[in-house]
């Protein structure tokens, strides 16, 4: 018996002969069927500052949950339609940008990420793998710089393995982030034993390569240490500075481009002192937008690089243009 | 003699040998001294929307001059104060960020880029190789759907050899565009006659493969058509829609993220009607930030997809954040 189905392969067939031949093709034929690709690029993003470069190298994003439960004192409905009004996800999604700069004598890391722990979701731990994508080698780093002491800025000192993952750099950090969150005592807190515990394994090897940074001085030619605490006790900042061009990296001063810049005065869950965590936010971005001074965002959608104009009763962000130039 | 110079080099011996011992480092010696590494990521972006994948691709940045050129008729002094304010350069800076949508049964990409001629700086025709980069193999693209028949937006359609760079592709654009920028008549107006050359040179070949689009039609299942002249003639946009998301592909119903958003009624310097183009632009804003639909800006930084509020006499941009997970 003669079969009168046609298939679809053999309509396709036929178009694309039809096509071929140069004449219209059949408007509702499908004709690759090419698979979805599914990779991504990876996520290092290079510029110059002044004389220097520098590269941002993302650990991947931490979802740390609703961000409700972390500004658990915001004014409910207003920060759902602040979010709302910003086109903003109700649930964090916390980026971790680091950045390595070329001082033309050094190649300094400032924040690691969290490493191979998974404490806030499946997708970080990508420093490594990002690294190399950007053809840095952790073996030449030669500082590692911290802006504190929590899980996503330090752990990633350490492979899974216990090795050091940057094993040629000296360590810099405020020494009283570094007496906090190695503090022995604190193992029977309950809120802060979990990162007590990690952060002792991933510092305490270190600490005879360790320096501890003072606030205003050079950490190295090029890098400043502000100290801007809250957060956590120590918490410092870096102006990365190359003739008149400076960056200001910013840590965990901030942590969402929308609540953090419109609602500076929220209290931010994750604060050792939330109080003075608000009051060093509104002053560094005080200066940040008098000065004009670029920031990099640790925690801000990736690369995490923008402007701070004053707006309203708080701050608003300006996300700085990416340099879409392969070198 | 003796000699008692000691050399920067054996200084870092010792200090490198020091470290290795565990002990504290000298904190002014450099140790690995990498040199710059200058790459780039590849510029792709992969992201989901509803069951579609999509990737937006970049052909690299134009350059095409001082802003208070391209829009003349601004008053200078308000639109230099517009860009400080925004942190934004006097001089032009336009992506071009096409973007590939696989809908389950064709590979459709929006826009060519300006492919290998140069007719506005150096950074530009970089299509095939962050397409490469993408996974995507220019051969398996079913659809070339343009906005408009400029350089930037078309003549990527062919190679430096003049062979189609997406040979299996069906090609879908107005008529009226299509009619005006092949125009032999046009060869004679020397303000236009160079990109009508050009336009001729790419798109005539591929004639007899073209589909004209219809004002609300569905150009491909999941694509539909939506008139926006102005910018030319024939100018169109087009909605991408999949499940309950969609997707407004803008071509250039906007230019620069500061002053096409917080003032939309300046004129641009490319529009061949700039009244028109201003009440396209004010409609399809209007319309963007009332259905709070997202909108890829084919001239806006990098990756160009954000969304659209209302803000004063004109609109506000907020760019998505990109998601920084390597699949």
């Amino acid at each position: 018996m003669l079969d009168l189905t046609i298939s679809r392969r053999s309509l396709f067939g036929a178009a694309a002969a039809f096509g071929a031949a140069g004449a219209l093709r059949l408007p509702d034929a499908a004709f690759a069927k090419a698979p979805p690709v599914g990779t991504q690029a990876p996520f290092f993003y290079r510029f110059k500052l002044g004389d220097l470069e520098a590269t941002v190298i993302s650990d991947g994003p931490l979802s740390p949950g609703p961000l409700a439960k972390i500004y658990a004192d915001a004014p409910k409905e207003e920060l759902e339609k602040l979010l709302a009004a910003h086109f903003a996800s109700p649930d964090a999604a916390f980026e971790q940008n680091a950045i390595v700069v070329n001082t033309g004598d050094r190649l300094v890391l400032i924040d690691t990420g969290v490493g191979t722990a998974k404490p806030f979701g499946p997708n970080s731990g990508r420093m490594l793998q990002n690294m190399a994508a950007a053809g840095i080698d952790p073996k030449t780093i030669d500082a590692v710089i911290l802006t504190h002491a929590h899980p996503d800025h330090c752990w990633g000192c350490l492979a899974a393995d216990d090795a050091p993952n940057y094993p040629n750099a000296q360590v810099y950090m405020a020494e009283a982030d570094y007496n906090f969150w190695t503090d022995e005592g604190k193992l029977n807190n309950p809120q802060i034993k979990g990162m007590v515990a990690g952060t002792r394994k991933a510092l305490t090897p270190l600490r005879e390569r360790m320096s501890f940074v003072k606030d205003g001085a050079d950490v190295v030619p090029g890098i400043k240490a502000l100290h801007t605490p809250g957060h956590t006790v120590g918490h410092t900042s870096y102006v990365v500075s190359s003739g008149n061009q400076s960056l200001l990296v910013g840590g965990d001063v901030v942590h969402h481009p929308a609540v953090s810049m419109a609602r500076p005065k929220y209290k931010f869950g994750f604060d050792t002192d939330p109080d003075q965590g608000v009051a060093t936010r509104v002053k560094t971005l005080d200066m940040a937008s008098s000065e004009r001074m670029p920031m990099l965002a640790y925690h801000f959608p990736w690369p995490g690089i923008g402007h701070v104009s004053k707006e309203g009763d708080g701050f608003r962000y300006h996300p700085a243009p990416m340099r879409v130039v392969s070198e």
